[in-house]
């Protein structure tokens, strides 16, 4: 369920068009203008706003935005420099903050292209993003993200993965973008059965040869694959989300261990995963604001109802009153309207 | 351009639906009668007949026909009984002319999942089935094909590739199923000439390691491949197909050399492709009926027309007359009226 909060009257397209041109001129930005409108309206009402806005004043809503909010122009220019990932990791908490409302402005589908796209420029740091995109989502869900993705890379997400990462995080990550997996509820526990035996034999024998394990996470239904994590855990008497935290241990240069964990996270319980990933990002020295940005924007039009209700119940804390004590200022603001606690 | 004749004035689908029933009774099929409805159908007309039918007798056209055209009892019992692909093989030359007009009977979509199916199940001998619907077809209609799998079959084509397939085969059949490839025209150079060079690498030096050859392959766009290709002949001063047809002489229990060159030329050329299938299933001793009836069900709707030509241009001899003077009887009839030569 979503948490975003639109009101039960809201202004024509044209009209918050017109508000949002207002809140760019003059001196700097009226961000908190922004935030009031594009924060309290859904994707199809952004839609037509971008529309509108192109319409009257002959300008793409997007750039303007992205430069209206990137601020301080020191971050703008080396925005267009960066060449290599340490450059971009150098730059990153300086965009972080207006990247979120770059984002929340496009569409959901085309967000999830644009975040994707931008995880696998720095794909052995990024691959968790990665991961949720491809495991969070529906089959149908994630082909939309890669039709889009087509169109606005004129490449697939596939091929980017493919040529970025290596060695068993190249065909971890391939098998889950690129799989259509089937959907449908049906088991076939015999099969799980053996195939969680596949499993533990590979994670408690320290294999090296990863390959059936991969085909395994990487091809089969969510149905399928949390039967055969629950053989799993009838047999080896440990859940293998932990017993593959104990693989992350040796020497792991492309994160591939990691990745996997991820993805085996993702499928048994997402919104589990997300608090985690939201604790994190909170209970680190200086906020995690590229995690935090990222889970908040990219589920407040889904499913961010579920994952505040599970934060609640793991932390005994509302997740608005965690991230209200942890951010300040109009980031703050952005993050509480989209999870629907500034009214 | 299909070769398929339509009439132009066709009976309705109950008229048809009426003329099959009539073919079904007394003593014996009336193939020929089948033949005269459903081989100059449309495949929405067909539909249409499916659906009539099953309305007006309240039985099901295509396990009737299967039945029907099965003809004699012992292929019917043998076919019930099949466990192992040895089984299969034994049996295949019974099955194969009465698979052809069963097959025919599906929708166009249909049709290859269910020839990606049985191929899947022996997937060692018949991985060539899978690399041609992979590279022959676009992504949104391997897509189709991949969705209409999920339906027929509670899985995905591509566990089912992922589980029976092993080593370099599984690795390059996977990623040709899954990726969803860009379908654009747009070309980078550079990219294309540098990953020339790592093919070239891979295959003069007969390296074992083919994981950024399979990549390459499986992942990058046709245009993008072809330029590839390109660079790798004006580099190396061969052709990339003649090149991968030396990977061959080794040993290749798994067939994942000839599955590879197999997608390199259905990607650079599929109608020379299919030509060289036709014309090695015609020079057997005994016509390789399996493969002929595959291209010419599988294509006689969408592209035969190119392949028949690219025959006439290649062997200077009619497709019509090579299978006419290979063929004979209820099996004859049927392909000529798929190629549009039997009025």
């Amino acid at each position: 369920m979503a948490t975003v909060v639109v009101p039960p009257v809201t202004p024509s397209p044209a009209e918050d068009a017109d508000a949002l041109l207002k809140a760019f001129q003059g001196w700097g930005t009226d961000e908190q203008a922004v935030i009031a409108v594009l924060a309290h309206r859904d994707a199809t009402q952004r839609k037509q706003i971008r529309l509108a806005y192109e319409e009257n004043y002959n300008e793409n809503l997007i750039q303007r935005l992205q430069s209206e909010l990137s601020g301080d122009l020191e971050a703008r220019v080396l925005q267009i420099f960066i060449n290599t990932p340490q450059e971009l990791k150098l730059v990153k908490p300086k965009l972080v903050k207006y990247r979120a409302m770059y984002h929340w402005v496009l569409d959901p589908v085309e967000r999830q292209a644009v975040i994707a796209n931008a995880a696998t420029k720095c794909i052995h740091e990024d691959y968790a993003v990665i991961v949720e995109i491809a495991c969070t989502n529906s089959s149908s869900e994630l082909l939309a993200v890669k039709r889009t993705y087509h169109v606005l890379y004129k490449c697939s997400l596939e091929e980017d993965v493919a040529a970025r990462a290596t060695g068993n995080l190249r065909s971890l990550l391939l098998a889950l973008v690129s799989t259509y997996r089937y959907g449908g509820d049906e088991v076939n526990d015999a099969l799980a059965k053996s195939e969680a035996k596949i499993l533990r034999e590979t994670v408690t024998n320290g294999e090296t040869d990863h390959g059936e394990l991969i085909r395994i996470v990487g091809t089969r239904s969510r149905a399928q694959l949390n039967a055969t994590f629950n053989w799993f855990r009838d047999e080896r008497g440990t859940s293998i989300t932990r017993a593959t935290k104990a693989l992350q241990h040796g020497a792991d240069p492309t994160g591939y261990s990691h990745a996997l964990r991820t993805a085996v996270r993702c499928i048994s319980d997402a919104n589990k995963y997300f608090v985690k990933v939201l604790r994190n990002a909170m209970h680190k020295s200086g906020t995690d604001e590229d995690s935090l940005t990222r889970v908040i924007v990219l589920h407040a039009e889904k499913d961010l109802k579920g994952i505040k209700d599970a934060f609640q119940k793991r932390t005994s804390v509302a997740l608005e009153k965690a991230i209200g004590n942890d951010t300040s200022g109009d980031y703050k603001s952005f993050l509480m309207a989209l999870l629907g606690s500034d009214i």
